[in-house]
């Protein structure tokens, strides 16, 4: 055990890698664009042997990984990529390979759980019973805390995959299931449905209307699902101002006063306190984890 | 504490009331008509009034009722119907009337928490991670239970009301969603669409293919949210047979291999063990759970 500790954020455009402190500050880091799982991994690997060769040691590596992947310690492919539609990606062994190459202790959880992990521990949802991390960006993920304990039964949840039914105005385009939430909402299915990235349409697109819509929807059903004190709304996508309060009163309209809350939506669907670091720091979290 | 105890499972159609030994035999039972609360609980604590006057003693009661109630021990309308669009039942204290009357602890949960409870502990799900109970009957909820223990956040999880798109061929009828699983697959909704209860329907009538498609849209959003060792399916409208084996191959389709599982879904989607006495033994279990 030392004082420093590996954390990577592997997504599907990029890999975040960096070194922290006890006290959560980045000693080094580094961003590796998601290519091949040689080369991506490759690229990961030099950056920590660097580090430790300019003496900076470490023992734990903590992995926040893009799903779906294999969590059931017990398995033989624990801690490799299941079914992605990654192009390249599908059943890569991540955590052996940096394992292996790294000669540390890793643990490995999906991005959301670990982006639910840090907020849970330094952010949004300190002390909450249950509470769920959703992220929109290059896919749609979340990741469910009970009691600060990830839920996970045969697999983990890949809720991305939940369908709202479809939507007239446009196709979705997941490769298994069409129009899922996934297939009409994530930064890809945007600019795949759109022709340009979600960042580049203009306030009064016609796209953002129909993201508060099949957002929303999202939110009705996980919140009758799981009626978590926070659903925490992260990701790239989420970046656009205003979506998070349409969201809100979409999926207000949408409840139609079904639930007899206390407390009001503004104050369930909020966005990560901890920003686009929340991911990073969850894979922090999971380094600890294993100290 | 006695060696009998009062159970009460609490329908939108009729109150099953009974009385169990210690070895989950049945020692006297009624089934009351669900018409007004004042008539309806006036019925059921006669009934056990007349059993402890012939010398029946009992100290605990097990309520297991329909919803959405109100669960959280330190509200002061803990253990009252909340929303429920159940005519004349908006905020009945169904809790706290039995306790009064009968003078003993009563243990309130959900229909399904309570069913999901007795398959846990001597049926489908015994020794599961998670677990979820589903009943379609003159409504739909659904009762999930992480290692044993009912998942609580806010409130308790409404999952009829999960909204899974609208239906070509039908228009879903709840007062709150319209096109909820519950306003299109409920008994209610398959009388009020259809004209007739739902064991009237034959068998090649339109409606059970269309009764297949939507809850095996339902199953496809509850194995991605919670991925449950065991989703069982019961309530009335499921006692139809090849309803719960045509649900499955559609959930099949529908997920479309994404969910990279050992396990079949033929082994996750069951029927309950414990059959119709699911509810009523989820009582039992909430009334040995006070003992």
């Amino acid at each position: 055990m030392s004082d420093l500790f590996a954390a990577i954020e592997a997504g599907g455009t990029k890999f975040n890698c960096a070194l922290f402190d006890r006290q959560k500050n980045i000693v080094a880091e580094a961003r590796i664009a998601t290519t091949s799982p040689e080369e991506t991994l490759g690229q990961c690997i030099a950056f920590f042997q660097q580090q430790r060769e300019a003496g900076l040691a470490f023992s734990e590596l903590g992995l926040a990984t893009f799903g779906p992947v294999d969590l059931n310690p017990t398995s033989p492919t624990y801690g490799n990529l299941t079914t992605t539609p990654k192009p390249g990606w599908k059943n890569a062994p991540l955590m052996r390979t940096l394992a292996e190459a790294l000669n540390c202790n890793v643990a490995i959880d999906t991005d959301v759980n670990a982006a639910a992990r840090a907020e849970y521990l330094w952010g949004a949802s300190m002390n909450t019973n249950v509470s769920i991390y959703v992220t929109v960006g290059t896919g749609v993920g979340a990741g469910v805390l009970i009691n600060g304990k990830p839920l996970q039964g045969i697999l983990h949840p890949e809720m991305g995959h939940i369908l709202i039914g479809d939507i007239q105005e446009i196709q979705g385009v997941c490769p298994y299931h069409g129009s899922c939430v996934e297939g009409l909402a994530s930064g890809a299915a945007m600019k795949a449905i759109w022709g340009v990235p979600a960042q580049e349409l203009s306030d009064n697109h016609p796209a953002w209307a129909i993201q508060s819509k099949v957002l929303a929807k999202f939110c009705h059903n996980l919140l009758v699902s799981f009626s978590p004190e926070r659903l925490i709304l992260g990701g790239g996508v989420m970046a656009k101002p205003g979506l998070l309060e349409s969201i809100t009163q979409e999926t207000e309209s949408s409840l139609n006063h079904y639930l007899a809350m206390d407390s009001k939506l503004s104050e369930i669907i909020v966005p990560p306190t901890l920003g686009e670091r929340s991911g990073i720091l969850g894979a922090l979290a999971l380094a600890m984890s294993v100290a």
